[in-house]
């Protein structure tokens, strides 16, 4: 495997999985050229009569959808831990003696370490998505047969829309559909609020096969996904374990130093000017995340603030903002629990986005970028601001990267990290994987501090008045290290073996993780 | 221009504009084997960081978007007669210097006479689209640069999808927008309900302009059009004329003849057993159509039953039945009057629909063939069940095709027409144009009885035992031609001058429309 530094100085392939790769020019610097993907024109005569698309089970499906070796079968994550549906597709495809598949999922989970068998005895080739936990380290040990590709939620919209890849068979989860293929998320047993993450699945797959646990008769209102794009409706018992699929409650940190770190960050937006009438937020669903909604939701109260949107994964904390008149609309991605799915369900301001509206960044723009601030978090940050989201500092691809490297175009990306994680400084001096450059990240808050990007010239002025902490950062890599006593140990790897790639935005190669070496 | 006999028996051209075309096959014989329209990839790159895509002026909107001699420029027609748009539009078009421009409208209206100007001085080449009225007259008599090119809803969305049609530049009408170019027409002063019209040209088109006479700020929610796929948003006083865009009322037949054709319809889809719970129905919003809901409402409120869902176009007639829960969904496509935008705009189940869910034959199916009932009008039908709704017998082009030919693919297809109409006759030997094959329209329904066609036996005998008019066509054809001294005098036509084309929804042409001689 041919490796070459990219703009950005990171030693990346040129080639992967037998195709040649674009390595990352700069932010903003790859301007692509080509036209989208062309799916083929199907008609209604291919279709039966009667509009009932209902196949008796899921093999017959992916029969008659020409499954074979060697193609690309994709599926959500919005059913996340609580997801069955993966694992019968993939004992389903096994029994079948169908081998070499590319697995493309939207995001992978701990449940789906039951497909570690199959990428041992070669049904799965490799995944490109996220490689989550146990996933994650079998990767990393170098196990899987092809390399793993790592994309953000906007990149994998993009990867499909521009023809990188091309998907075989779309295999969609879906909470409630009916005979035609017209499927939604936001109710039946197996809710998940909204199935966003299929839609390119949907618009671009040769095949789509909708799996249900939840039958209605047309039309299921709404369709998240059209019956217009679906070949083929599978009606199983049970889509998964419903209270793994969303919490009943979400929990705010009790945590006195997340506390702290939640505190600076309300008082930082409300420092900087950011906190006005109409102003937006994206913020996740993480314990600091959700305690820091209350901090700034009590500000915005004592100030008469109102926010024009804020974007989820949304809990009942965002939903109580939208339902007491602090926010005009959610604009919503993933809901994380039960109010969260019924206010998507109920509250026509609690809007369901896409990774095409939100996050795609070869289209016409998308909303992630037109965010005022967004909240997120890191596993390692550098004294130039690079961030590292999918590996810690022991070398282990643990996380994907979701929705991060798209938020980080929002007008200011704030990482809200603790200093250290078990003792290990989370500040370090290189990234152990580069996934956003420091350009775009804004602000890092800790505990122990603030620091701003000197790019940012407004913000360090805005706040300069404030009893904020704001710090230089190496001065709290500095505190932190005789804490910790010294920097991470680097990890040993072997750099010959590159076992996932991290592509930005754009499609092109931002970085490379390569085997541990135990 | 060299004209064959298509399977169907009508003469039509081989090539049309300089483009070949592909003469009908029969009614499902026609697989298309290409693939999707690819449009360019583009990138967040080339927009403004702001995400403020308003631009100060159409004109200056059309420069950046490049237009040129000889461009696809494509409106749409949810501003009804009320639309100062396109007319706006053109004047700006023609004070650019710009020449040869194919318009491609979703309809036209009485209000796009202000184009014949246009037309004549070569501003305009030809139209695609429908030529009603005054627009139909100048093309009927020759007198437009290029052919015309009539499609159904379905067809135009088809045309766009498979590449036949590509658009330029789309100038989309918007009641409501943002600066990203979100819209949506359920709300702001010239609210039209919605603008589903414009889905593929947003899809599709090069480049997006949005006109609006509402600017909210982001996010415009609903966003029947989507900001990712805009280009230029440009803010005008006003789109139009609002008592001409919506009806304030709808007004229901006062004609004894047609109430008795309303009362012959209603007694038909119960006596054929199909108004039964869960059914479901696509009616115009015509006189007689509205007369024929209310008797039906009376009968399914008498017998207990429920739809699960109608079509609109919607009227405030249609809106009471979902309002009484006489019906689950309005699954509509355009809105009519002041009720249907209420509705559509306040109830989650007045849903709005586009030409790719309900029409497009190249989907993987689409809503239209899936209703039970469709009823629908015609200017003539012939005695094998022929239909035409373009031209009159006079040979003159004066209504467009609508979603006329997708509905005939429903369950049940009847056409409610009057047997003569200023004592010419509506049911003939041969229709002028050929809209229609006669092997998808099920039932003719006319004041003078209802006549079943012979392929559908198992509607024949259901209502065998009904006291229903039950008639052969021929007889009701004999009876009119003696009302009215016998058969329309057939038009002068000149056969070698094919003014416009009607295509059926494959794409393939059905008919040929000849020059009217005076």
């Amino acid at each position: 495997m041919k490796l070459i530094k990219n703009n950005i100085g990171r030693l990346v392939p040129t080639e992967v999985n037998g195709e040649t790769q674009v390595p990352f020019k700069g932010v903003d610097k790859y301007k692509p050229n080509g036209v989208k993907a062309k799916p083929p024109i199907h008609s209604c005569m291919e279709y039966p009569k009667d509009w009932n698309k209902v196949i008796k089970d899921l093999k017959t499906a992916l029969r008659k959808a020409g499954l074979k070796d060697g193609m690309t079968i994709s599926t959500h994550h919005h059913l996340r831990n609580g997801d069955l549906v993966t694992n019968i597709l993939f004992d389903t495809i096994k029994e079948m003696g169908v081998e070499n598949i590319r697995w493309f999922p939207s995001a992978s989970f701990p449940v789906h370490s039951h497909l570690i068998k199959y990428l041992e005895d070669g049904t799965i080739h490799h995944i490109e998505g996220s490689m989550n936990g146990p996933l994650g380290k079998f990767t990393s040990e170098g196990k899987m047969k092809g390399v793993g590709v790592l994309r953000s939620h906007g990149g994998r919209y993009q990867s499909i829309q521009d023809g990188e890849v091309h998907i075989d068979i779309a295999v969609i989860a879906a909470p409630t559909a009916d005979p035609f293929g017209n499927s939604t998320g936001d109710r039946g047993k197996s809710a998940c609020g909204l199935i966003g993450f299929a839609l390119a699945d949907s618009e671009y797959a040769d095949k789509v096969i909708v799996v249900t646990d939840s039958l209605v008769p047309f039309p299921c209102v709404p369709w998240q996904i059209q019956g217009n794009n679906v070949d083929y409706v599978v009606e199983v018992d049970s889509l998964g374990d419903p209270k793994k699929i969303v919490s009943g409650t979400t929990e705010v940190t009790k945590s006195p130093d997340r506390l702290l770190i939640a505190e600076y960050i309300a008082d930082f937006i409300e420092a900087a000017g950011i906190m006005k009438n109409g102003f937006s937020l994206q913020a996740g669903a993480g314990g600091t995340n959700l305690a820091f909604l209350l901090f700034l939701k009590e500000k915005m109260k004592s100030k008469n603030v109102k926010a024009r949107f804020m974007r989820g994964g949304s809990t009942k904390y965002l939903v109580e903002l939208l339902e007491e008149g602090l926010t005009d609309y959610i604009l919503d991605g993933q809901t994380f629990d039960l109010d969260g799915v019924r206010s998507m369900r109920e509250n026509a301001n609690h809007v369901n986005t896409s990774p095409f509206t939100s996050y795609n960044f070869h289209g016409k723009g998308n909303f992630a970028s037109m965010v005022d601030v967004a909240v997120l978090g890191a596993t390692e940050v550098d004294v130039n601001f690079n961030a590292n989201v999918v590996t810690h500092s022991d070398g282990y691809l643990l996380h994907g990267i979701g929705g991060w490297q798209n938020c980080l175009y929002s007008k200011c990306s704030i990482l809200a990290i603790p200093s250290f994680r078990d003792r290990i400084p989370v500040i370090v001096d290189e990234v152990t994987t580069l996934c956003g450059p420091g350009e775009l990240i804004d602000v890092i808050i800790t505990e122990r501090g603030i620091a701003i990007n000197p790019l940012r010239k407004d913000l360090l002025k805005a706040v300069n008045d404030s009893p904020l902490p704001i710090r230089d950062i190496k001065q709290i890599k500095k505190e932190v290290d005789e804490i910790c006593s010294g920097a991470p140990v680097k990890p040993k790897v072997n750099k010959n073996k590159v076992v996932a790639i991290i592509k930005w935005v754009d499609g092109t190669v931002l970085d490379s993780v390569f085997q541990v070496e135990k």
